[in-house]
């Protein structure tokens, strides 16, 4: 067994729920009956979609989280995980920090690390996420229809307003701001139990990763719809309320939120809000589905307002 | 949609068992009722795993059939893939071919890509595969029996024969030999028939990935037994018969061989050698499960080789 191998054993925990975890050639799982099986995976790379000095614990929480934010978007429950990790070198204290971070989340949502690869080279992570959900249930990007109220959860801006701090792009001086910022940016939340709870509720649903605008536009793109959003609704943190110009672009197009932009009738309005609210997350009513192509955001007097990117570019 | 994800379009291809493919938050497939679901995780890495100048079909090709040969050391049928792709640049080209030899084998074996992520960073492969076998039915490495037959699938030696050339540790110079030994390592062929058919036949099984002692060493560590193995029993090209001391490294320890090793009772010796001969796949009888700890390479005389190492590591 080598360094790679050894440490790999940092992630061997007891898989109960699994026939056959760790150490094998597979994993084997039984699927429960009557349910419809929901995967995704990321991959994420050193300086493009973290910072080189980001902190072990950080990372480790931040990769599942952002699969399991892509599970919440399905209003699929989470089950197991695999994660391929390739290092630069055999650093045991780092691998034990990033470990604790990522089964911390995993325990938190009874999600079972069941298989992985450990590896030598440039820091990069792939972590591939598998949930369930009731045979034929799931938010489907596809299902908005004109009519719909759109929601979003929690706040925005705040991961958005960290990486552009850091990145000398903007000079915000409120410390208390910077710290729940950049806390929000390392540690999102994601909105498992929301998703679920919207199963019922919603018609179409993603997470925001890639800023509020984008995100909602592949909704629209999958349901062939149009979109009106009120910039003025659009829910942030309350230090940012009296700078919300300043920071438009982070609230609408910032990314890096991993919360829902979801789609209901407003037939559900009540049942949502005592939904979300019996889960202490915030929602907010933000827009409105209507007939046409594109999403439109919106002014208090209704004069669409122009961002310079409609969502945040990794590559850009 | 940027550069990446435009490419990421090469590997959208219908998935008609999938209930959702690429395009949404997750992918949705239906696992078959009374099966389980096997699952497993490579990742490669340039300059670890393949050499920078592989040709981007050969290396879409191992990438899947490296995961594959897992799924196939379990006995499980192959369903879904899940690809994460980091590309130094947003060559086209490039992810043509990958993407021709990554989905060529996919077609020939009915795996559907249902999911993935594409993104800039240094060259890095991560494939998850699923499959399913009916329930309790998988070949485990902790099933081998004091008394069972050792077998391997195939020839051995000619994928480890092929990187030590490149690397100058050989000097073989015999042309044929070579194109052989490149084409076993670049385009390696998995087992999945051969391991399917086996479900009912054997007891312990593992693919042979790090080098046949070594990956047979995990089947005797997790059955808590020992094994004898016949160094001139092990099955290898023909160019090599005349040769095999030189290159008994290879053969026994030199990986990149992604052949099935397996052990079966005496009993099944024909039904072994009828079920290979019918998926036209050679079968070698190469030695035997005993009580103990450890595996033994042996002469002809009985007598123990010993090798410098006993499998090959990457990071050795």
């Amino acid at each position: 067994m080598n360094e790679f191998e050894l440490i790999g054993r940092y992630f061997k925990r007891p898989a109960p729920s699994a026939l056959l975890g760790v150490g094998d050639d597979a994993a084997i799982v039984r699927p429960t009956p009557g349910h419809d099986l929901h995967m995704s995976v990321d991959m994420l790379v050193e300086g493009r979609h973290f910072f080189a000095d980001v902190a072990p614990r950080a990372l480790g929480h931040k990769a599942l989280a952002v699969n399991l934010s892509d599970l919440a978007a399905m209003g699929a429950r989470p089950r197991w995980a695999l994660l391929s990790l390739a290092l630069p070198k055999a650093d045991e204290a780092w691998v034990a920090e990033f470990a604790a971070g990522f089964l911390a989340l995993a325990d938190a949502h009874g999600v079972e690390l069941i298989g992985g690869d450990t590896t030598c080279g440039p820091l990069t992570l792939s972590v591939t996420i598998l949930g369930e959900a009731p045979a034929g249930q799931a938010l489907r990007r596809a299902a908005a229809k004109a009519g719909d109220d759109i929601w979003v959860s929690g706040e925005l801006g705040l991961g958005a307003l960290s990486v552009r701090q850091r990145l000398g792009w903007l000079n915000v001086n409120d410390a208390e701001l910077l710290a729940a910022a950049r806390y929000k940016l390392e540690y999102p939340e994601p909105r498992l139990a929301l998703g679920a709870a919207l199963l019922p509720l919603a018609h179409a649903a993603a997470d925001v990763s890639d800023g509020l605008m984008a995100d909602l536009g592949h909704i629209l793109d999958e349901s062939a719809v149009a979109a009106e959003v009120w910039a003025d609704a659009l829910p942030s943190h309350p230090a940012l309320e009296a700078r919300r110009g300043e920071f438009l672009a982070c609230l609408a197009a910032g990314g890096d939120d991993y919360e829902l932009v979801f789609t209901a009738t407003p037939a559900k309005r009540a049942a949502i809000e005592a939904a979300a609210a019996a889960r202490g997350c915030r929602v907010s009513r933000i827009g409105r589905i209507v007939a046409g192509k594109g999403a439109r955001l919106l002014d208090s007097a209704g004069v669409e307002i122009k961002l310079d990117k409609d969502g945040y570019d990794h590559f850009g």
